[in-house]
């Protein structure tokens, strides 16, 4: 069973290199189920139902969220007609949309389960003991089970990656946009990297317009955050395989593709 | 002109390690100046003067903190004594200590910079305004400038990056303790990381136990956290080579040493 | 059915003018039930079996607690012996502790919640969800029922307060150790205070000595904070009286002792 | 020297209960110099030149600000044409507007400063150092100088107050949008109080429709907050004498007008 996981598509740039990447990636990895973080799709805030159906067009077959979930008005008309994207699972109750989802490959299944971070983040329902009770529930059904934490904070990142650790085959964290190089199989088997890392613009800050950003620490007064139109793009992944038999991790590999690190395919 | 940095390390597994690695890192990178963060030398909250002089006596050349730096009360009896460790520039004013340090490379001389970011920190000064001020006096002395920039986010360490491009040859990130994978060099000559990542028990949350971790965000009461006493190890850093004539660098490579990434020297 | 709330006592000072005061209180008052929050009684970091005791030999029928009922490990030794101490009820299911109190008055009884905020606070669980179960649960069994909302932001509490409007005969603010000025009865008849404000020293800073705290803000450096031993001190309270049939409040008034608004008795 | 202060204005209900009182208040109280916080006046967010223009012909001298200064941008436009109009002295440097008002009283003026804490709020300039230089230069013209501290922690507001006692005549908070009843004369002279209080609806939460914040809070979801265009409202001010010769505070009076504390003219 082999997972290729796509970190937060930030605007059309990200866009852009998911559509152009994602034919390429699917030759060479072959992963039998595709999963993009889609948080920031439109303009950087939020996800439309256009661009939920580009990406499932493009070949994802689960889309992920986190914070950024509901900042497009327009998600909650579709996000209950739909069972394969996912916000996270610890909104509180009767919050619209589910927080996992299942794929089915061949005559198997693997559940996917989003969560969302406490730390540094808006208080919600505590992440743990809703992911513990996903998980469980995942695993009365199949041995597979993937887990894309959204979260700030390192610490709760890696917490929940031991907290899992020989329960699901890979815990990947989002959210900081940028990819960490701590890739790893912890000791019980699970897959583990701390943040995947984000697809779009490469030269601003997270994906935003650095001007902008820059503009805003220095001076402390609002600004307007834009996706930059134009300019060098970055696409950030991670590809796990997991055990036929144990559902537990056999490998991860790290996607990187930028201008420092070009994709020959 | 090279640099070799070494990120946070974690009481005495930290120090282990990095007693054990540093010889042979130096022979393989042959930098010319060797930087180490301290700030959770002293198990995992600030550093003691033994521990200081433990560093320089193992090859470091500066040390730098970060938020623990105060942790350990002593640090007020030899801070003002020493120009080789120096503690975040932005603190306020009347703050015992220095911000900055020249270190000599023959006839030549790199000056080393440390300044603390403010989200998810505690409020002091503005790190920008502060680290240019800074870098304009270390640039009327060398064209050799080095930042560790302490900070939570991604996005305050992408900003100062940004902020000083191609005016330093180095801006790398610490404090998060997990390294990330984004090394580069802006367009403008300045070599980047987010975060070094941090030297210490590699099987831990951050370098602490991770029961305890584990256990505070599971149940919110007050926990004590340990550095654990034995298990694997990890050691983070980064080499940074400089143009000789225009202080900009000509390379970034990260450095991570653990039972996943071993170390042949 | 007559309500006396004390603010949270301050270490030895908070509970050296509550043991001299509650018997004058309690002649001018007259109250049904007393309850004082003693999250701060022991030096002014939670609280021990010997204070508790105390506080019911002075004439408290109920304790209540807040964010550092957990400052003395003490606590967890005699918390789950006694059913008249209670720690905020939305702390995770398994935490020591209840966090809802039924005190007998003759033949009736009055339901007392301790629930704790989140905003600029620890994210614990759900306040407004869990206070709305427990709520459920006490008006089955009286129509008396008070709430000790221990947060600090004010719309968290002012939100808490419609939130209970109509339902239940009180609910009042701790925490912040200011008393706000804004008691009233809510349109459908629930007494309502932001804050009561604290019970301990008058000259500190929230109880704590006034040096240490300013030398932290300006210094940014740890500053161990100290209870001041001697010194001018305040209480602060409100009484609250609910109408017999329906439980509704009738009438909240402040109550404030200390040099500026000395108590005649 | 008298000080007419009233507390943050809310949008619409809250100017309107402002233009219709101030004559009044004025008529009692008879103040030299009379202050608005206006960094809500426009529908909840900011301020325009019109409504500045309405303030001060309603009767205001000098309008103070604080984090919500920049919401409406037009303030960019009449911000540095005015002198009267303050906005928080501890943005950094460079930032449009000034911190510091001089409002002349027949041969005398009064200087008022406005800062703004840190706690729970982003980071600026260190407002204790801001504060302390701009009391010196104010001092240095005149002995009767005024402090609208606009600050979300009690702590931080206390620590001014007692850092400024014995130099200023007065120091009110605001921001919470709720009225302290902890008015005091500091021992050095200084007049304190924690909050002001807010100038708006009074039955919303904050002055904002209490619904909205409400189901924020339940539900974690965006929620567009509103200020309510009708209801009751409330007006809550603070009235300071200072001694003509020293400067320091001789009585601090607080306002609170409401349907349960009318006003009586
Ligand atoms: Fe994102
Ligand atoms: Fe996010
Ligand atoms: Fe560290
Ligand atoms: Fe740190
Ligand atoms: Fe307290
Ligand atoms: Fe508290
Ligand atoms: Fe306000
Ligand atoms: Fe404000």
């Amino acid at each position: 069973m082999k997972i290729l996981f796509i970190g937060d598509v930030v605007g059309s740039p990200g866009r852009n290199i998911l559509k152009e990447n994602l034919p390429h990636l699917k030759t060479k990895y072959r992963p039998d189920v595709t999963i993009v973080n889609g948080e920031n799709a439109a303009h950087g805030k939020g996800i439309t139902e256009k661009i939920y159906r580009n990406f499932k067009e493009w070949g994802a077959n689960v889309i992920t969220l986190g914070n950024h979930a509901w900042d497009k008005k327009e998600i909650f008309e579709f996000i209950d007609d739909v069972d394969d994207m996912i916000r996270p699972a610890n909104f509180p109750v009767d919050t619209p949309g589910i927080g996992m989802a299942f794929h089915k490959v061949g005559q198997k299944e693997i559940a996917v389960i989003n969560a969302q971070g406490r730390t540094f983040l808006p208080p919600i329902d505590d992440p743990f003991r809703v992911v513990d009770e996903l998980v469980n529930e995942a695993k009365a059904r199949t041995p597979y089970v993937f887990v894309d934490f959204h979260a700030e904070a390192t610490s709760e990142k890696q917490a929940m990656g031991w907290f899992l650790d020989g329960r699901v085959g890979g815990v990947v964290g989002t959210h900081t946009h940028v990819q960490t190089a701590d890739q790893r199989i912890l000791p019980n088997g699970t897959a583990y990297i701390t943040d995947v890392g984000m697809t779009g613009p490469y030269d601003g800050i997270l994906g935003v317009e650095k001007e902008a950003v820059l503009r805003r620490f220095q001076t402390a007064l609002p600004v307007r955050f834009e996706v930059p139109s134009d300019g060098r793009t970055q696409l950030s992944g991670v590809c796990i395989e997991l055990n036929k038999d144990t559902g537990m991790a056999k490998k991860i590999e790290r996607i990187l593709i930028n201008d420092d690190h070009p994709f020959f395919h």
